[in-house]
């Protein structure tokens, strides 16, 4: 392949809020694939607030190095190698048009419909909020579930699920036009805005009988207030702590740790999508069949153009999304 | 009965740590048991930290009012009333020498040896130790598990449980005097001091196999620090946090929640014994066994007297004990 590889890579390491000129584009050749490999073109990137904390150090993967092409997860389209071209793959192929990666490296994805909702709902958010809610949160019919980020990838789903199996549920989120889409298009039965003064007050109004399963996507000060709000034997789903990821200096941790988990019997668990790989299929299926009848509505939020995938990032980080941020790279193949 | 009952109370709520000012003594008629009523005299009161955490506000029972009778669990005779004279029974009685109370609310004990061991290892503390360890922090063989106020009532039961389960396990106190006893006497494989300015260090150092089960009595900075040592999917018993207590204003929470806990998918998850009452008495049997063989050495530290009580809580939440502390009211049945 002659063509040139467009890429970004991230030129410095934030020391605090991200922003553009933390990153820098360059140009490579596309090279060809070796024994064992296959060469990828980018058609979606995610775009993931777990993006800004591979920035901050060692997660559950290394921490991303400076001058390095930025990392995030993609789908492409295989074009040359070990796998048939045209094979659809879910990978990392990061933040460039072109990626030869190892064949073990890239996952073939059964193709539903749109690849947007590949990337969202039947993706590594949609099974977030599919394993964290039903394996980690146990929500029973009647039980109260909150979500926070909750117009966000994973938290919109999270809600329609707790929907599903007959729940009470409220949603955290940033703005009116958020709140508003989660109760009127999502079926949230509430939504309260996580910047109001008195967002204990409000969410507590909103939750009458207290709160059984709270699915945490920020950490901070909305944790502390929902844990307060919590029934004896809740749950907490630890998912992520965007509130804390733009930043070098971490807020310390909510009050109430662990006074309320003794004196409540709470369980605060984390969840990683990719402990339940062997499951992802049966999930999978079942995510598609309530798309496939409108149970559940997939929210995506399509940026075009790689040279947007900085202030995509930085968007979203600020919560200026409503549902999956996504990049479209190149074309769908289909 | 024509006795007079000699009694303490709050005198005030604290403020700040608990003095010697913040009770009163008072003397009241002992008065008759009615219909379903048990008179009651107290022959063992237990102190406990969780009596300093009733005088803050509501926890998993009501605050504690000032100018009554200080509440404290106990061993108790029946003197009188719906139960055999003589009876031993576990109970509320409070900081009193003679209560009157519903025979529903005291709990007949089958007496296996010294009214002390029955009060500890056997006790709440042994059966919070058993269930916390056992149920909520899952072990298995060649786990570490590290346990924090490892010296104290519950923590030395736990150290011994884990060790009969197989486990490398490691005490944090707070003097060398404790930290002998607990590797000297009672088998752990390593004790540190949570007074050392490199706790942290000294944790890792103790554990190079990082921490599998953290069993948390004190939270604070003890909690943090253990925190970020966990392995992958461990787990964090919830079962205290003295650290906190002894003080009207907490300190925020550790940092690393929620990250680490998303990071590392791990389970924090609190313990109230009360939640296992039906399976007590299998937990009793198994404790009292490791008793009989040695297996388990329960360590007891009993002063004499109700008027010394006061002293004994305050000097609790300062570290004074070394295993159960609890205040000798009258002489044993037996």
């Amino acid at each position: 392949v002659n063509q040139q590889n467009r890429q970004i890579l991230l030129a410095e390491r934030p020391d605090g809020p991200l922003e553009l000129r933390h990153f820098r584009t360059a140009t490579a050749e596309v090279g060809e694939p070796g024994p064992g490999q296959v060469l990828c073109r980018t058609v979606l990137l995610s775009i993931d607030p777990a993006n800004r904390a591979w920035m901050q150090g060692r997660t559950y993967r290394s921490q991303i190095a400076s001058d390095e092409v930025m990392a995030g997860f993609t789908l492409c389209e295989v074009l040359a190698g070990d796998l048939p071209a045209g094979t659809v793959v879910a990978c990392e192929a990061g933040w460039q048009e072109y990626a030869i990666l190892p064949t073990t490296d890239v996952q073939p994805v059964t193709v539903r419909g749109p690849l947007t909702d590949q990337l969202g709902a039947l993706g590594i958010t949609g099974l977030t909020a599919y394993f964290g809610l039903i394996e980690v949160g146990q929500p029973r019919p009647g039980d109260t579930v909150v979500v926070s980020a909750a117009a966000g990838a994973t938290g919109h789903v999270v809600g329609q699920l707790a929907h599903l199996a007959g729940c009470r549920v409220v949603g955290i989120a940033g703005s009116a036009d958020k709140t508003r889409v989660l109760t009127e298009r999502l079926g949230f039965d509430a939504a309260v805005s996580h910047r109001s003064p008195t967002l204990r007050k409000d969410l507590k109004a909103a939750c009458p009988g207290g709160v059984d399963v709270y699915f945490d996507n920020v950490g901070g000060p909305v944790l502390e207030a929902t844990l307060s709000l919590m029934n004896a034997r809740g749950r907490v789903v630890c998912c992520g702590a965007v509130s804390q990821y733009d930043t070098s200096t971490p807020a310390p941790g909510p009050r109430g740790v662990p006074g309320y988990l003794v004196t409540k019997r709470l369980r605060m668990e984390g969840i990683l999508v990719s402990d339940f790989h062997d499951r992802w299929p049966v999930a999978e299926e079942r995510l598609a069949g309530w798309l496939a009848t409108g149970q559940l509505i997939a929210l995506q939020d399509v940026i075009d153009g790689l040279d947007n995938a900085p202030m995509a990032l930085i968007g979203l980080l600020k919560g200026d999304n409503v549902g999956k941020r996504m990049v479209r790279v190149g074309p769908d193949p289909h």
